[in-house]
């Protein structure tokens, strides 16, 4: 593909005129909206009007007048919009950690002859440290099993409570098929609970299809909602009143300002809702999501796998070094918006392409992963950086000692 | 008192100059900072800074450039001077109910024999609602005590693993002594959870020297970091490493980037953070509590003191209403800085004011609250909030339909 072949593409692209809604750095290739998205817009503006007008000027008041009060499921409903839920069953809250915590409690409640929850061995660690508090804490009725990959839908047994699986691997993009896996764990009795954090906002999602039991996704990845913007989770309507929070504060209470001494939960979604919200950052989340909902998801998805295919294309084509491993699948459908690279320099890798000015990042042991945001990226901003890259691969460049310190986050 | 007396008192007070350093609305009496505070000028500034330069402009970098991964130990050390902790001893993390759920769970694994949570009859029902919760997950093993709070260190057993109170009650304003209970605890072997959401940045407070274990508070009262502003706990330094979270993150990992598969906790107070942390909102609590710290505690509790004493005064002396009964402790010592009114017609009489710019809330069946936060109030201002309040009441001026409906926050 020549630079102009890009160009031209980016003048046929339906979803161009996003680019124009984000405030980006001009001059930076961002290829980690996979991890952090940039500002909307309209989420600064949000931001800034939430704090000065409704904080500053309405104060307590604006729990009603600014409706704060609605906010987790006024959001919650925008969000089961971008995953094929339908309102009333997503809730923005706490830490997708602490939902995963949650809603895992609340699947072992609902099967409580079956004591396993399974994962898939390598997924995302931090979902499965969360698996590993529980247990801790229900002291060895619960057991852990992560089975590989290959043989998940195998493993899944009489004894499995909860299968907990991330859509989209969050090292090497490999995508599971969410009504599949789902059904798997449906023959078997078990309930599954999909980590969507890295497919909402990027994928064509449909929970409902897939007739899905929990999900939980994070706010600051494809959805731009800030850096450490609340996560967010979803429970089915048909296990709504049964599944039980083991998180309990007000906000979850049947009548929040009756201030009763025993908790009583609300039998809908917000049953699952903890403490007090963010109010702030749900006001910058909702203000991204607002944008997400303009954008068709099929072109987004679409467009999301063709920048990826041209950065591997290119970057293949071009780039002298025996050492580099796709460590994506090659076929795109089976692939999240993320590309990953293995290469025994990932580290340093990723730091002279930082210095060029092209954004990815770093996954130990030796993956460097690129991110593909379809509203605020275009095809020859990735031709350009897939060309940084293999200059960088060629040439050696990341051989230099300030490439290889380690800084806190890498 | 005279107004003019009030003016005098303005016109001598060494916490003055904070007025200016707030952005809150002109011509409202607003008593409702022990649950929303304001807006200090520095925090609005530094959230847009936050959000515009280190998330506009430094995207993902800003984890390292702008120190965002440090920020939750980094407000936590400055929390701790406000409580009389050491640094290294508080973290900013979750939501209180979130923060409270870990900490008890903790507390109960650090006294194995025993199975009792204590708390007092009438507390916060939220700090409730966690233990509850706790209670239903670890399925009967674990016993919940409600005592009335005039036995409550008599309650305290060969049983009680952890005994939770919050130091001023959210009603009555009542304060418990600190290191009083603490050692009455501790003379049973029992640990000590305090909840200090209407302490930090309100009371004199030191933690150190009350020999407590454990605590948590909320960052948007007293602190004015914000509506929902992330809040915080602290471990004293001699649980720390022993106390296990089983809420179990990535941000508690001893290596979070490491990303390995088994969860091992940090064992310095880092141990007990989950996700990841919301960075927009601790900056906004950041600038906060620089704020806070830039007044001397004594002072800050004198004047708050003060404030709510004057207010007493002036509605006790003017206001004819029989009904009216103050249902906080007369002793200014024995308070936090609120003041609880007790009225059959209590919302109606928040609605009223709130009508006529003084702002206090409700809480059912009967109580109007009016917070005192010296940073930003005057004796003035507080001189003429109990004129209205005085007013209001003796011309049943509450009585009007409009002021009997409820709205869905109260």
């Amino acid at each position: 593909m020549t630079r102009d072949d890009a160009l031209a593409l980016d003048a046929a692209d339906p979803l161009a005129r996003f680019r124009a809604a984000f405030d980006a750095p001009d001059g930076l290739a961002y290829l980690d909206g996979n991890s952090l998205g940039p500002p909307p817009r309209a989420a600064l503006a949000r931001l800034e009007r939430t704090a000065r007008e409704e904080w500053g000027r309405g104060l307590i008041r604006s729990w009603n007048s600014a409706n704060w009060i609605e906010a987790p499921l006024r959001v919650g409903d925008k969000i089961a919009r971008l995953i094929g839920a339908r309102a009333g069953e997503v809730a923005v809250a706490d830490s997708t950690t602490v939902n995963l915590f949650k809603l895992a409690a609340g699947a072992l409640s609902l099967r409580p002859g079956r004591r396993t929850i399974l994962t898939a061995q390598g997924d995302f660690p931090t979902d499965g440290y969360a698996m590993q508090g529980l247990a801790a804490l229900l002291g060895g009725g619960v057991a852990l099993r992560a089975a590989p990959a290959a043989d998940l839908t195998q493993a899944i047994g009489e004894d499995t409570a909860v299968l907990l699986l991330t859509h989209v691997h969050f090292k090497t993009s490999a995508r599971w098929d969410l009504a599949g896996v789902t059904a798997a764990a449906h023959a078997k009795g078990a309930l599954i609970l999909w980590d969507l954090s890295h497919t909402a906002g990027a994928l064509v999602c449909d929970v409902t299809a897939a007739q899905a039991d929990l999900a939980v996704g994070c706010g600051y990845k494809y959805l731009n909602g800030g850096p450490g913007a609340p996560a967010w989770l979803y429970v089915a309507r048909r296990l709504q009143g049964a599944i039980a929070s083991p998180l309990t504060g007000w906000m979850g209470h049947a009548e929040p300002f009756a201030f009763e001494d025993g908790y009583r939960p609300a039998r809908e979604i917000r049953g699952l809702i903890t403490g007090t919200p963010g109010v702030l950052a749900l006001a910058a989340l909702e203000a991204s999501v607002d944008l997400q909902l303009e954008a068709d998801p099929r072109l987004v998805e679409a467009k999301g796998l063709a920048l990826a295919q041209l950065f591997i294309d290119e970057v293949e084509a071009l780039a002298a070094d025996p050492q580099l491993r796709l460590a994506s699948p090659r076929t795109p459908a089976e692939r999240g918006l993320h590309v990953a690279f293995a290469h025994p320099q990932g580290y340093a890798l990723i730091q002279a392409l930082a210095a060029r000015g092209v954004i990815g990042d770093f996954r130990a042991p030796d993956i460097a992963r690129f991110g593909f945001s379809p509203l605020y990226q275009s095809y020859v901003g990735v031709w350009d950086a897939a060309k940084v890259m293999a200059e960088v691969l060629s040439t050696r460049a990341w051989d230099r000692p300030e490439f290889q310190a380690r800084a806190a986050v890498t």
